[in-house]
């Protein structure tokens, strides 16, 4: 437990202002984008990398826990003092753009910078930061490293672990360490950064980041494929895929979602979509963008697209987007609590996976709409409780959930190909691991925390 | 120390005919790139995973230190058991490519597999496996991985890391462990993948290797330009690439380099040419190709390009490529000796890099021809030794590498853009790394392998 005394010790390194453990600063921070919601015992502000080093310090010579924490949005509870302790907040005062290193296309940020506000500086210059979660508007750079987060433009970019070239961070014995240059070769040593990023703050404390940027592709352009139902859209996705298309994003509604949309929100789609795909293309030269989208329509009427639809303009574009943008909070139509797991499996696996998870839904008399990032592999598996407050329905959605996790690790995919496991998922870590890998993570987390303040009891550990 | 009960049980797992302990065997697994020589105490061939982990587990219950090795051709002892004990050969048996996966474009090899027969398979089906070092034609995968192995397409396409999904792999104490996934997004765990990627055999024995393949481009065209001087060329270097080009290549060879080719080779290169940029662009469109080349033209020439050559045909390309993969061989006129390190630097770097890198030849008075991979900052430097017999010129060589080291990590590069640390470097490590650092790095070794039997005393560790 906190106490007055440890209190007193934030005060000194960070200054009074900077530590708070009144009511209202617990309850501010006690929640992320999950409905859990655990008070830790005081919220300290670093100012500082040092200041980050002697809090770390300090916390790891009394044993009291320590959990890190951005903007708080992530999805599965990385950012809950599940175990109680001080929120090290990062939000506040590191959360500078230090750099854009325009010669060598390279961003070096505090973690507590939103990614949005990167976006928008690299495009100021030509340049261009891919990876766009959902909550780019608010989550920050060093959550998004934390857990690896992924994104629309996924399907051609990559997520943020291939922009990642370099870290700063603080172990939690207070050690400040380097990883990886502002090089695109570095062998040297063993890939510290490269285990940081998706360990979700459980290994050390991210104090800056260092960003691979991209030249801004100069063209865009806005695609719809309208299918008679899901199987041949997600045909569709891996043979268009595997025949050199290579869209910036590959987004998918399924027909629940599409219902949802026109009865929730009066979306305009065609009466026979019974799928959707919608994404953007792009390129240097207006012929990369045509051949794109050529080949994008080739193959998705080869696969049974009764439309294909080009943008006219950036309005037409938005109204085409709108649909996927409006997908989530459409869907609330089917119930009162959703049951949200973001799976991935390989490409080819889509059509009979969620030809099986709706058969799973069957089972349970459950209705579980799906959309998401077709274009990696990338599923939102929406288990709707119709009413939450049915204990019988709530235990019949967890069930689902579970059977979808052991479907699609049986298929070669992924518990959560971009949320995390945090709290929300760490029951089911047994079904992806077998207990040699969970011992492997026990003892990695043991190299770096031998005393297990940092964020604990995280990720099934 | 390996004796007879030991080698006895070796052949009860993999079978007599896979254990070799004679005089012969031992010589011929006792070298690698390097000139160093550490003969094993017998040389083991596992046929399978199981057997692997057999073996592994016998070698940790009895202390027995144990290196695995695909080809040998590492550049810095990765591979040599230094410390004694047994190599374990993944070369003869466990070699195949178990899969093409068109559909995922995704390959899954053996670690004994040699990377050109892996370029070779997925060109077959019109696929791209990118990463090629120069040991393309007879490197293993297994050790690409283990090296993180760059190579010529870094420049656009990146290197081995960038196209590791998933590994299977055997831990020190025989748990057979699966790491990653056949999706392109997958954070549930720890990136041990990422981990094992580049730590040269000292964390675990790999025996399945899941790459990501991409759509081979349709179109390709090799440039060279050339350039009064090296300080030109460099700064062509990064502000080409900062201004939108986006070469498969940009390889880089300085004026010592030009006169060694034109000297023993009869190399044809213009009486100009102080230094040369030589690649290739390529694309999906004809018009694609034509942009990268016109961008390159006018930054190049922007920066003090004398000429600007295109190939005409592939007999024209492979004449302008002679002289870049033919540095290596041509340099052995300035010495019997050649101390050569792969160290990299931020691309904005090179100009001064390289003019700080000759003044320090200057300093010892050797020549320091300097080539290679500049579109990405990985710069091959050449200390010749006249005379290796010559202590006093043998120990002023190892002085200049020194101090190269320490100017490269001044300037915020590495020790290694591709070769690794193993024993050639590892009396540099405390150059590049604080005591912080070389801790984390001792304690992740000791979590996965904490009787220290897999490679031990490499990397500096």
């Amino acid at each position: 437990m906190v106490d007055k005394s440890h209190i007193k010790h934030f005060c000194s390194i960070v200054g009074e202002e900077n530590v708070k453990s009144d009511k209202a600063h617990l309850i501010a921070y006690c929640y992320d984008a999950t409905r859990d919601r655990f008070e830790p015992d005081a919220v300290v502000f670093p100012r500082d990398e040092q200041e980050v080093s002697d809090i770390l310090k300090y916390c790891n010579e009394h044993k009291i826990v320590i959990v890190p924490r951005g903007a708080g949005s992530g999805f599965t509870g990385g950012a809950l003092p599940a175990s109680g302790g001080i929120i090290l907040s990062l939000e506040r005062h590191m959360n500078q753009l230090l750099e854009i290193d325009m010669q060598n296309m390279v961003a070096v940020v505090q973690p507590g910078l939103v990614n949005m506000s990167l976006q928008k500086a690299a495009e100021e210059v030509g340049l261009f930061y891919p990876p766009d979660p959902a909550s780019e508007e608010y989550s920050t750079l060093g959550g998004n490293v934390s857990e690896n987060a992924g994104g629309m433009r996924a399907a051609k970019y990559g997520i943020t672990k291939d922009y990642v070239m370099a870290l700063r961070a603080v172990l939690p014995n207070g050690d400040i360490i380097q990883a990886g240059k502002k090089t695109i070769k570095d062998v040297a040593g063993y890939n510290i950064a490269g285990i940081l990023t998706a360990s979700e703050g459980t290994l050390a404390v991210i104090t800056e980041i260092t960003l691979k940027l991209i030249p801004k592709p100069k063209h865009k352009q806005t695609y719809m494929g309208i299918f008679p139902d899901v199987t041949s859209a997600m045909n569709a996705v891996f043979k268009s895929l595997a025949s050199g298309a290579n869209p910036v994003a590959m987004e998918f509604l399924d027909s629940l979602v599409i219902k949802a949309l026109k009865q929730k929100l009066g979306v305009n789609l065609p009466e026979s979509a019974g799928a959707v795909l919608v994404g953007d293309v792009d390129g240097n030269l207006t012929d990369e963008v045509k051949f794109q989208l050529e080949t994008l329509e080739v193959s998705f009427k080869e696969n049974g697209a009764t439309d294909f639809i080009i943008a006219r303009d950036e309005t037409h574009a938005k109204e085409l987007w709108y649909a996927r943008r409006n997908a989530s909070p459409s869907i609330t139509i089917y119930g009162n609590k959703k049951l949200n797991e973001d799976i991935s499996v390989p490409r080819s696996k889509l059509p009979i996976a969620l030809e099986k998870i709706y058969a799973i839904g069957d089972k349970y008399g459950l209705t579980v709409p799906c959309f998401g990032h077709s274009g990696d592999g990338n599923i939102h598996v929406n288990v709707m409780v119709k009413d939450k407050n049915d204990p019988k329905q709530l235990e019949d959605g967890h069930k689902a959930i579970e059977e979808i996790f052991k479907l699609v690790v049986d298929m070669g995919g992924t518990l959560s190909g971009e949320h995390g496991i945090g709290t929300a998922k760490a029951a089911y870590m047994n079904i992806a691991f077998s207990e040699a890998e969970m011992n492997l993570f026990k003892n990695i987390k043991k190299a770096f925390d031998p005393n297990n303040i940092l964020n604990p009891n995280k990720m099934g550990l």
